[in-house]
Order: structure tokens, then C-alpha cells, then sequence
């Protein structure tokens, strides 16, 4: 610019482009930036989202206007340029994080808890609980592409709909919660969806898992214990019960929180699950699914997470109990440390490669920034009463 | 811009502006998107790089003036946004994927074959011949950091440098080719590097590969069969011999090219394994390392690379019979398809949640891409003898 600098002409002529232009170089400096260090933080009282960037660890905007967020989860479109939140409300909201506006709100039900994005990523998907169904919507307008009713039993019930998530060849899974019914919705052609339904997996399935390599679709069941188990590779098989002792039990221990499913973890050949009603992670094998150990922990689990590097496996609890974080060393079983970060720690979000984990303390309004190789604190950044962490490398993985 | 349309100083304003914010406004427009769906590929003959999308599966640009390009590989930059890319000449290229320009070019050795980028994505390793050793660069000025000679024996000899790879904890690995050794680099603090040497390992290590979880080490021996194994997470247990049959074995048969160790593949619990100087795809037993199986195939494997939800192993082959790609069922172990994507098929890219397979078909002038449910071809974009596909996803990977 430093030619405009000698003249009166060019001096007026310069003011004249900084006014027409101001918008124009402001969009330019927003937008030279990759997306692959992005993120996004839940301020669930205010309905307002934060856009963050891991590289320097920064805040760098806000997006508001975005409904009830209490419980909202969030993908993300495969270029990583938009994220897609899932508010309690039935609100889909559309938000650029370049630009950082939303793009586009679409109340598409009475209640909602959840969504996905297909493998191709053109696709986005969500849950009702009013009226129980899933609806698909294109990624780019948000325009509905297909209902689908979660109509069971033979008289036309609806159920509410949990544990929805995305699979390989272009498939979206989920289970009815009323029904007891896992449904595959095969999407390669949007036009004529292909369902298969399996019923009697058991008694009020509350949420489901699907294994990182998009093969296991695993559903909790609040009704009675055990799990129900599909193969996705072998869909004739049919729903296989596992894990008949995991749950409430016969005595119907206090349950703060049912542990969310997402929660569980594979490490290598082992799962790391979250015990439901009592202070211990469990440790399975994968494939055999069967329980070879037990953990001790601070307080009942809620997630449990593992490190990428599948090193390391992180654990919050319910209430009461739910100011602290407890580390284990997978190859010992061990718990090698335990965290403080304040009270009402709700999620934690590890970045792709795994040296930093970000933690939202709700009540002390803040996400801590932990190394995850010293375990030491890194940065405190201020939020409004954070609960969920969503980076965009979730673009890239299978089932998030 | 409609407002500038009426009355004639408009009009020559319009123009003047015009001229003067021309570059201004194709920044504009070339930022403007998300980086998580870009990838480049190489064309090796002319010193470019093609930048590509698999959203809409288009050509974006160009990038030329890159040197020597055969054999060359690619990281990314932990915000996607930014390729580094290592030539056989020892030049180290950092490209904007964004503006589509070189930001900075480095000559800094005589031949080099490959690189790594750190956990934290701050520094870039090379590898070098010649001299033999290894460098460290800040990734966003290309400064050096750190020189790490490779030098054994008694005599103060240089061994050319093979197989480094990034692991988790800021480490590098990688092995020396006339030493025999596999050193492991611990770059937490960049002003005191840490290296600890594990030596007699095997003779004459030509590559080397890292599990994807980052917690296994393998190398390829040149001069004798068999492999050697360390376990970055029990380094005191120090290296250990593994697959004694593995290798071109007593009879010495001809062998094309060696297989690339990049390319094997876990897919469940399983490694599926290029054999030496055989028709054959071997299968192993991850974390036990025995082989259970072998795959006849239609010539000797080159890479041997699993869809990324491990349902297919997508194989090619070495000259004369590079003209052919087949692809391997993993429950079933069966061939299920054989495909002729044209001469020379170099390398095979999948997008990160495997819907898509960027193949490179070098005498053809072309990368063909299809898609893996159907197998069948999608499309194919022209390119000048095109050689590694590389997408931005690799930036959330550990080891790649």
C-alpha cells in the first residue's frame, strides 16, 4: 500500500478503498488459515459456541443464537471448514468456523440428542426423542432429504432414538430406545434408503458405540444387563449378547449418571469401559468381549478415554464426584496420576496426535489444556460454563 | 460491486480499483475454503505438485520449481494448511496450500529420502545419504535446529539414514543403513536433544515402519532375513529379532524392487505384509508376529494398504506386472477383485474414512479414482507422470 502514500489524489483515493474495502480485506484475513487445528467449545447456558485453534492454543471467536445447547454434540463437514451442532431444542445449526457465522438454524424436531455424518460427508443425520425418528439432511443446504420414523410394535408407536452413528458404505446405525431395536440405514442412494432392522436386542437401549474401525456397533441397556452386540460385517449374525453381568445389576445401585457409551475406549487389543454404578473402569478384550480386569477409581466413571497413541487412558466421574481427573497406564493397569482441574468436569477432547487434552470445568468456567506426556497443566482458557469439545479432526474418523 | 456501475468516475474507479486489488481479491477467493479435504500429488518428471480436493475431486493448482522429485514423499502442517515436501536432492519444500505457492525452499543436503513431522507439529526431520544423518528444521521458518549426524564405528564413519519416522512423546526413529543400528530421538526440548542408539540390530536396515497406535518400530533388513522389532513403549527391553524367514531368503531370488514397509497394514489384528520375491501377500498376527497365512497374488506386492475401516487390502505390484492393482476381503482372505487401472501404478491413497482410492498411474499420465464399495472407477484427473498421493489427513496421524 505504501504506493498510495505520496499525493493528495492518492491519499484521498486510499481512504476511499479502506472504506470500500474494509470488508473485503477483513474476510481475506479471516480466511487465510487452515482448518485441520479447529475446534469448537459448547457454552451450553448461553447457546453460544467458541471457535478455537490448538496450534497456539487460542480462542479465536464466537458464534451465538444457537438454542438449547445443554447435552449438544457436534461433527463436522469433511473439509473441515464447518461444524454441524446438534442442540437439545431440535436445532441443527450450520457454522462456519472461517467466517465464524452461522450459516444456517433448522428446528427440525421437538427434542433431539445427537447426530452424525455420513461417510462422504454430504449427508448429515439426527435423533429424536419428539417425534422418535432420524431425519437426514444435505450437508450443504441443510435441506431435509429423508424422514424416517421410528414407528415400531402394531400400532404405530414412535420410539425415541439413541446411539445413532455413521458407519462405512455409507450406513447410519441407531437403536430405539422404546423398542428395543437396532436399526442399519443404508444411504448410498439418498433417493431409496435401504433399512434393516433387528428387533429384541433387549429392554430400553440408552445409548449406543460404534468401534473405531466402524466393524462393532455396541448398545447399552437400562432395562436389564448385558449388551447388544452387531457385527457390521456380518449383519446376518444378528444381535449378539454380551457382557451379561455389565450394568445396574440386581440391586440397583445408585446410578448418578448412566456413563456415556461414546465414553468407551479401545487401547490396543483391550476396551476400557466405564462401570455403571460403581467406582471402577472394567478392561476387556476386543473381539472376545470378554471382562479381564478391573481398575479402582476415584469416583463412578463417565468417560473414558484413551490417548491416541492408546498409552494412556483418561477418566472423569459423576457427581458428586466429578472435580477430578484419574490417569491409567495401560500397559500396568495403574492409575498414574490424579488431576484437580475444578469443579463439574464434563468432557475432554484429546488433540489428533495426542500431546495436549483439553478438559471443560463447567463450574469454574474455564478449559484446561493439560501435556499429556508431563500430565502438567499448560493454559486455562476462560469459557461460559463449557461442557463439550469437538476438534475437527473428527472429519476424518469412522463413527464421530 | 454493483454500486460502482453508474456514472462515469465510478467507472473509472471501478477500473482503478480493479487493477489494484486484483491480487487482493484472489487471495480472497482462494482462501476461502476448509483444508482438511486437500492433498497434493507429485509429479515426479517436471519438479511439481498437483493440489487437489476429494470433495468435488478436482485439480486446484499447481506448485513447480520443486527440484528432484522421484521418490519424494510429503507431511503437513498440523493446520493442514501447509505441505512439506522432501526430494531426492536433499530439497526441503514448503508449500501454502491455500495461495497454491512455494513459501520456501531449502537445499539441505546432497540426497535425502524422506521425512517426518513432530507430535506437536513444530519440527520437520529429513533424512539424508549424504551426507548420512539427520536434520531438524522449525517448521515455520525451515531455520535448522539441530544437525544429527549419523556416525558409527570407531573410524567416525557417516551411515546413509532409512526408515525415520515420528513416534508419540516428540520422538523421532529412524535406522542407519551401514551401521546397523536404530536410533531413538527425543526432541521434547529441541535445545537438548536426547538419543538413545540400539546397535547390531540386523544387517543392512533399507526401511523401516511404525504401528499405527506409534508404539511399534519395525525394520526391513537388506543383508540378511528376518526383521527387528523394538517396542518404543519398553525401550529397556531393547530390539528384538522377528520373522526369520522374512526376506529374500537362501535361494536369493530376484527381486524386482523391495517392498516399500510403508506399506504394510494392520486391518483388525491382523498385518497384511508384502512377501520378498514372491506372488504373495503374507499374514501375520499383530503383537505375536507370526505368520498365519499367506495370499498368492498376481505379481510381487509393492504396497499392501488397508481401507482405512480395514474391511479391503488394496495391493500393487512391482515391474513387469505393475499394470494391475488387486484387492484382498479380510475376513474371507479371498481376491475379490482385479483391476487394470494402466502402466505403472505407482502409490494408492485413501481419503480418511475410506469412501474413495487415489491410484497413481504413471505411464498413463493419470491418477485414477474409485470408489471402494463398488470398486469401480469414478473418475480420472490428468496428471504428468504422477507418483505419491498425499492428503492433509496425514496430519492427525501419528507416523505419517
Amino acid at each position: 500500500m505504501t504506493r498510495f502514500r505520496s499525493g493528495y489524489l492518492w491519499a484521498r483515493l486510499s481512504v476511499l478503498l479502506s472504506l470500500f474495502f474494509l470488508p473485503l480485506l477483513s474476510v481475506a484475513q479471516t480466511a487465510l488459515r487452515g482448518t485441520g487445528d479447529l475446534g469448537i467449545i459448547i457454552e451450553r447456558a448461553i447457546g453460544e459456541v467458541l471457535i478455537v485453534e490448538t496450534s497456539g492454543q487460542t480462542i479465536l471467536g464466537k458464534v451465538g443464537g444457537l438454542g438449547d445447547l445443554s447435552h449438544a454434540t457436534a461433527v463436522f463437514s469433511r473439509d473441515e471448514r464447518y461444524a454441524f451442532v446438534f442442540g437439545r431444542d431440535g436445532g441443527l445449526s450450520k457454522i462456519d468456523l472461517l467466517s465464524m457465522k452461522l450459516v444456517k438454524r433448522v428446528i427440525q424436531s421437538g427434542n433431539s440428542i445427537g447426530g452424525a455424518i455420513s461417510q462422504d460427508g454430504r449427508l448429515v443425520a439426527v435423533s429424536n426423542y419428539t417425534p422418535g425418528g432420524v431425519k437426514l439432511f444435505d450437508a450443504a443446504s441443510l435441506k431435509l432429504v429423508a424422514d424416517i420414523p421410528a414407528t415400531y410394535g402394531d400400532k404405530g408407536q414412535r420410539s425415541k432414538v439413541i446411539g445413532l452413528v455413521d458407519a462405512p458404505g455409507m450406513k447410519f446405525v441407531f437403536s430405539l430406545y422404546d423398542a428395543g431395536e437396532t436399526w442399519v440405514v443404508d444411504a448410498s442412494d439418498r433417493t431409496a434408503l435401504k433399512i434393516r432392522k433387528f428387533k429384541n436386542i433387549g429392554r430400553l437401549p440408552y445409548d449406543g458405540l460404534i468401534t473405531p474401525d466402524g466393524r462393532y456397533y455396541i448398545a447399552g441397556l437400562f432395562g436389564e444387563d448385558g449388551m447388544a452386540l452387531l457385527d457390521l460385517w456380518h449383519l446376518d449374525a444378528g444381535i449378539k449378547r454380551i457382557l451379561p453381568h455389565y450394568g445396574r445389576g440386581e440391586k440397583k445401585l445408585p446410578v448418578y449418571k448412566m456413563p456415556h457409551l461414546e465414553g468407551w475406549t479401545q487401547a490396543g487389543n483391550e476396551l476400557f469401559v466405564p462401570a455403571v454404578g460403581h467406582h471402577e473402569v472394567l478392561v476387556m478384550r476386543a473381539g472376545s468381549w470378554q471382562q479381564t480386569g478391573k481398575i479402582p477409581t476415584y469416583g463412578q466413571p463417565i468417560f473414558v478415554m484413551s490417548r491416541p497413541d492408546g498409552r494412556q487412558v483418561w477418566v472423569n466421574f459423576a457427581h458428586p464426584l466429578n472435580d477430578t481427573v484419574q490417569i491409567i497406564d495401560v500397559p500396568s493397569h495403574r492409575i498414574i496420576k490424579t488431576l484437580k482441574p475444578g469443579k463439574a468436569v464434563l468432557h475432554m477432547e484429546f488433540t489428533p496426535r495426542g500431546e495436549q487434552v483439553w478438559v471443560s470445568v463447567r463450574d469454574a468456567n474455564r478449559v484446561n489444556i493439560y501435556d499429556t506426556a508431563t500430565m502438567t497443566l499448560l493454559k486455562s482458557l476462560p469459557a461460559d460454563a463449557p461442557s463439550g469439545i469437538f476438534f475437527t479432526a473428527r472429519a476424518n474418523k469412522i463413527g464421530l
